[in-house]
């Protein structure tokens, strides 16, 4: 249940409202967007009886809320969020963002020569794996804080925010010392504990979403980061898995649209293992911003065949300026979604 | 394996070839391009020792097709199908068509009414179907032959020409009195003895990719057409059956530039069964669009609330000028594909 | 709606509430089962108002059912079918059959050989395929009406009823001379068309689930062929399409009491296609017959290396004898499921 | 690459082996089995001369191995492991346990009672969990580590050896201290960070399946505990994610007997998510026992409509003691499966 607050509602009104539902044994947030302030009612275990809310001070409306998840919801904020990653805005009305970079952070010379080639073919933040959650316990498992620092020094040499994948505690608590933002990879989509805490860092988080999590699944996975505290949160399609085997992943641009719909959070795409192959990577791309995206995360390389990762779906740099003129012509589309 | 004829070979040397093949209990099926000669050879088990061929008068070159297609590949024919539906080119470097109208055929009245807006908003193609595969029995079937006097009447009123799904040889005969193309719909594209019926009536075909149908498996079925002596095929992505349901199907874009780079076949999407919901028809024909697809099919009526099925991904003219709008913006992307 | 009937209605009272039912627009569809008489309504589009018919003279009972199927429920007929192919019974309490048999039907001497075999071993029921769909149109297609005669051949040397799969008019025509049951082969379940032909034509039939088959759609497809006046259809599950490679098929033992619960029809299951590997049959057998399953349908050859088709995953004889032994131990579980 | 040592193999035999391999920047870690000792050659990149191997004192026999996991695999140990939870032997040639037990533990009364009458009906391990991962972060998340204390005073109670999930370093350090094996959920299975801590632990350890894992995901994240130095390590098989909705997941039987093929590990199936019904889960109780598995893990409660968590898919004491009775007929089927 959401409790709208009237314009004019008192500091004084509003520790009152707070106070009648934690008598309830309720949980209550408040949550203050530009234009309104709202308090969620959380922790109810069937559906609540409102008499009680609707008609004290200060409330201007009470929203039963049905679906599951709340914070993430354009019930609770009808407005698109914008996150900063350093000093880049995403989402809303912002011109959509190109995060570009190597599957893995390699050694400082080549990341560093990445990072500027991206950045001259416009890409507005780096990213680079340092910890990287392999499927086998004997691949190479990433440079680790070597590589955050790696990270660090190419946005000093460049000027790129940076974003990387944390994948437990310790290396969030690293992550926190270097980067832009934090990466939840698809992996970890359901790994509640680490949702929890790096809901409380304070930085941006981009979440991957899970191979197999459903939209509202994945909404979830957000609003575990939300209820913690955070409202800077990038949604991040990259690829489900189906029967096809065509591609590496079944890209699904289907929930685009939806996730726009459905919550304010920004929503970006990542082709590169979404489709997987390096010569469908500029045609998804194009798809994914055609279909609404924020933004796109890309796997890009000077040297593609030397990859430490990811070799074959990771473009070149003369892909890569492809897709940024692409990102202009799209531009020209009319807006479909909301504010 | 493709025996690829020398530009100067003579029809008597071309004749000795066939007769040697034949011989040796295989099958020729020579197979003309606009810039060569090729005669597949069909029939055979294993591998085929080909020492025999490469050395025949009039033999250019002998090609090993390890891929189980051979007639719908780009290695028979390197350049890109141009597909004539009606007065109206389809693939290769033509500009994308779309084809709109209603799911089912309605009365003669409004199919007509539907035909003039969707002419007027830019269709080149009006379809609309008069034998409806549905799920039960007791649903509405389609009006059958009325349906398809409506569809030939609508085109002399508009000029447009008329694509429909058949779904049997009595329908496919039918079909091929009033229609410009014969549609064979997702759940008959592995209906074989159907495929070899109407491979040789000398229509065009749109081929519709099955539910669960791998990459391989839609361009075999193609093959079955193309088999039967017909080069009129259009392939039509229409959304595959995966664990997400929150569309309809998943549109699966990944696979239309792999089988633009597989096929010389011009590939077409159909984003109204794809994603299943009429507020995001237009973000998936856009990026459709964008992935590569030679053409749109869109379940389009001027009263999409009143329309006899699929109502709630029917979209109004309205927004239907604003894809064919979205098209032509699209259009100034770079070509990223072959002859 | 279902208009259950009194058991002492007369003929006059059944004949006076199809009437009225028809002075509606609506089709009414008299259904005999064991215990009593019930009326199924059809081709209403929206709910009925049941008023009018629940007073009718000889009118025991107004059922409104609101699944999508009504013939092939237990709702119309709580008490489970028996189809009888030739002198086999199958479904109800009868104990489990096993059909078994070569993938494709091949030369009269291998065949009957094979039959004689399975004979011995335990089968009650001879399958083998005449008409091969398959994906390449270049593959053997099988032995066509050639291969009737030589499963009717087998008939006539073994005793065993025979069952094969039909694709389309014809083949279902010649079929209806020569077999005991005729199949429709996954790729077929929803080629409406053809359901609708060989509903008609008094054989049981075989009708195996689409890969991408929910359950209601299958059921649906049931009703197709039971809306055309037969009663004798047997469901065979063989594995559907998911994201799984280690199997051909993901063969989903899951549907198995649920398809048993919503309907009265014997419920099959064919371990071969669903496992598709020929080590691993025989546990999968097992474990359908543990889950509910009716009986089996496994391809088993006496020399199975050289099987014409599917050799991976046919079955040599003794290992069928494994089969036949799991059966008779597993029919001591108790019975799970109603009369 | 393993190189397996000869029977008289000397210790200083063994270490020169080893200290070669490391002087070759590669990783040795000797595995002793029962029958023979190897040493597991990591961290090639690519394919490794053997050469030098082949030839050194006290080497048998030097094997490739080209699947990406080694420690789970038949190939480094042939015969089945069998794995202890408290006194309770699983694997192998033992009979099938069965692991019951409420979804969340509940109060300490319930707790115990549920334990008692799942002793009673022929339970050899007690489950329930202390850690939930709810797919809210408003949903109940378990009694924590009062959760623990409750299955730790059942233990005491009921001579029950205990298992419960964890889903962090430090919910599995507590665990350390209360239960007999800690289990690892479906969403867990590629936290590849926690599979390292707790492969650590010394503690037995059950691997739930990944929602969309493939078989070769399933055995690396085993691998992941195993290259940590722990050998007693569970698979269980709980249900995919597929089109099908007609269960809560697709319980994928097909994966038992080839797990069982590929690996020495003991092989659960967990039914109640599997299936997800409780009137189905007995039938699919039975079907996973008939497919191979070494046990099973079933949602079982007193009171099955009044369970904290997933109480449509719990069975109650008297369904139980049918699994418990139809586990004891199954074991009358041959074995099919090696040592």
């Amino acid at each position: 249940m959401l409790i709208v607050l009237k314009k004019g509602c008192t500091e004084a009104q509003q520790d009152r409202i707070v106070e009648l539902i934690r008598r309830r044994d309720l949980e209550a947030l408040p949550v203050s967007g530009p234009t309104r302030t709202a308090v969620c009612v959380l922790g109810n275990k069937g559906p609540l009886e409102d008499a009680g809310f609707a008609h004290l001070e200060g409330v201007h409306e009470v929203i039963r809320v049905t679906r599951p998840y709340k914070l993430v919801s354009r019930e609770v904020q009808p407005e698109s969020s914008v996150v900063s990653v350093g000093n880049v805005a995403i989402g809303g009305a912002h011109r959509p963002v190109v995060m570009a970079g190597p599957c893995s952070v390699e050694e400082a010379d080549r990341t560093i020569a990445i990072a500027h080639a991206a950045r001259e073919a416009g890409a507005a933040v780096l990213r680079g794996g340092a910890f990287k959650p392999r499927t086998s316990p004997y691949s190479f498992q990433g440079l680790g804080e070597e590589g955050l620092e790696i990270l660090a020094c190419a946005r000093r040499e460049t000027g790129l925010p940076v974003v990387s994948e944390v994948i437990d505690a310790s290396s969030a608590r690293l992550g926190a010392r270097y980067l832009d933002a934090l990466q939840i990879g698809a992996r970890n989509m359901q790994n509640y504990a680490l949702l929890r805490v790096i809901g409380r860092m304070g930085l941006p988080i981009l979440l991957k979403r899970g191979l197999s999590a459903t939209l509202e699944e994945w909404l979830m996975a957000a609003e575990y980061l939300l209820a913690e505290g955070t409202s800077q949160v990038l949604l991040c399609e990259r690829g489900i898995r189906t029967f096809a085997t065509h591609s590496r992943n079944t890209l699904d641009l289907n929930v685009v649209p939806l996730a726009r719909k459905m919550s304010h959070l920004p929503v970006l795409v990542d082709p590169s293992h979404g489709v997987g192959k390096r010569d469908r990577v500029r045609p998804l791309a194009r798809a994914a911003l055609a279909s609404g995206a924020h933004g796109l995360m890309l796997e890009v390389h000077t040297h593609p065949d030397t990859a430490y990762s990811d070799a074959q779906q990771t473009i070149d740099v003369e892909t890569f300026e492809g897709v940024v003129k692409d990102a202009s012509i799209l531009s020209q589309l009319d807006p479909l979604f909301g504010p």
